[in-house]
């Protein structure tokens, strides 16, 4: 049983709690309290499956941790307010690197005034990081993948394949040059929530949102599978750092499309309100990039079809993409 | 450094955001919504440190990981609602006993009408089963390990030692005929929250509330540290069920005091509201027992007593008593 599979064998069908605005199957949860609308997540990091000390010291374990959870609030446009951390530790981990692990998470959260309020430490044999967040946003503003409509444009804010890249250099499998390298080191220890980006659209009617935590190649397969549409990306269009543009294409593409971890956002309004999300960049400081837009699908389940070099391609979950003439 | 010293090294002494009501520090984190306050409380089960396959079936494992979530809420007098679950799966566990594990969490949220809206699946090398919970209380009316006063009437719901009891059953340690086989293993594996007597509380100005989850001897030095007060237990009114008053002395007392696990709740209330308290406990069908009474403390660090067989002795957090003749 693959994870999508799994997950959907224990979403509930019906909620018994009508304050649930959305259970399972997004980038977090919401429900309301008296008209506060409250988005929660948890993300689970496992050394040596979702990190290594040979890529990682612990102050980015911790940062990473909590910074990969407030993205998931930056795609439901909510403002981070709280979280909680849950931590298995190892023998191998001694007192002063777990402080340290603390430490990279107090850094971010200091940054957006988020405070620690609970949390639980055991022993185990292998160390796991669980962060929970906790994020408001005003009644009926939170931002689904479920709301892209044909229509729109399709954005992603940031550059693509940098985290990946980063990597790749850390495991030895490519070289870069010091700036390049130092650049897509951060890129992938200390990743940047968008969220005064998404915070800066909160006056847009409807926005559909996804982090790019799998690659942009997954999310845009969950956000046209979630809204019944058809997604078109233009290869040429995916914004790359001009140190990732320099490469030969096999090297880079499959990270731009499928390397995850940059975990910027990626999303669809009207073409109307495309003035206005290029505003909303230029007032949180964040490059954004128009890379497609969305139609009616004619299919039972949804495509996401990729342009390059003028030929078209359907682009899978994975990244993978095969050409379909037929479409 | 020990689990106390290094939650005291986490915890913030400011909080960013005025609507943190408790933050570290108690059974539970409180935040305030529109005038709806919110509880929500994290606890991880390790295979091997919290659980082994030798003593509980996956769907105990689930039962019990979501129960002593459940406990915490009642603890802090709440309606459970909601919860999600971060699951670190090693390859010795099938996809059929995960799905055991998400059964035994689902037959008790049945009961309480939670929903679980999400959660986080990933790969590791041992079971880690870390749950997320929200209750909700209406405003100020969430109980406090702090809000113990000299005067008042100290208590506990259900029987103490139960959950021991069971463990070293199955442990092999200790054996018992069928009938209270049964019974200990039960209360092992499927502790019950009593969140239904807590509710019964809510009419009530003050009460102070702790679950017993490390045993009676750590919650009581819990509330006597955090309200500042003595507090003064008669160890022949701890309530015992008749299979463990049947045992010699030496085998039970440290279960009673010190066996923890089983999630009955310990707490005290102003002398005049106990006929309230035995209400409550009868309109919820839960046995409560007063064990003592609550005095102002002499001591910079305050202290918990224990009176046997007349004696007076110190009741230290472990469960360890040492006569005092001086007090």
């Amino acid at each position: 049983m693959d994870e999508f599979s799994f997950i959907d064998s224990i979403k509930q069908d019906v909620y018994y709690q009508p304050s649930v605005l959305k259970g399972i199957g997004d980038d977090a949860a919401v429900f309301r309290a008296n008209n506060q609308d409250i988005i929660t997540a948890v993300d689970t990091m496992v050394e040596g499956v979702h990190f290594s000390r040979e890529t990682m010291d612990p102050l980015h374990v911790g940062y990473r941790a909590l910074a990969v959870n407030i993205s998931d609030l930056a795609a439901m446009g909510a403002v981070p307010a709280f979280f909680m951390v849950s931590i298995v530790i190892p023998d191998d981990w001694s007192a002063a690197e777990i402080d340290e692990v603390y430490s990279g998470m107090k850094q971010l959260a200091k940054e957006y005034r988020m405070d620690l309020i609970g949390g639980d430490t055991v022993s185990g044999k292998e160390l796991v990081v669980s962060v929970t967040v906790f994020g408001l946003v005003p009644p009926d503003k939170s931002r689904y993948r479920s709301s892209a409509q044909p229509g729109d444009v399709l954005f992603v804010t940031g550059t693509l394949g940098d985290a990946q890249a980063g990597l790749e250099y850390l495991l030895g499998k490519h070289h870069f040059y010091d700036e390049a390298a130092a650049y897509f080191i951060g890129r992938h220890r200390q990743p940047n929530p968008r969220v005064s980006f998404a915070l800066q659209l909160q006056a847009l009617e409807r926005v559909a949102l996804n982090d790019v935590s799998d690659g942009i190649a997954s999310e845009a397969n969950e956000i046209a599978a979630a809204s019944h549409v058809d997604l078109h990306i233009i290869y040429e269009d995916l914004p790359k750092v001009e140190y990732l543009g320099k490469l030969e294409k096999e090297t880079c593409k499959p990270w731009v499309l499928s390397g995850g971890e940059d975990f910027e956002l990626l999303g669809s309004v009207p073409e109307k309100d495309w003035a206005a999300v290029q505003q909303a960049a230029e007032a949180s400081a964040t490059r954004v990039t128009k890379i497609g837009w969305v139609l009616e699908t004619n299919d039972t389940e949804p495509f996401v079809y990729l342009y390059e070099e003028n030929k078209k391609s359907l682009l899978m979950k994975s990244g993978y993409t095969h050409l379909r003439q037929d479409r």
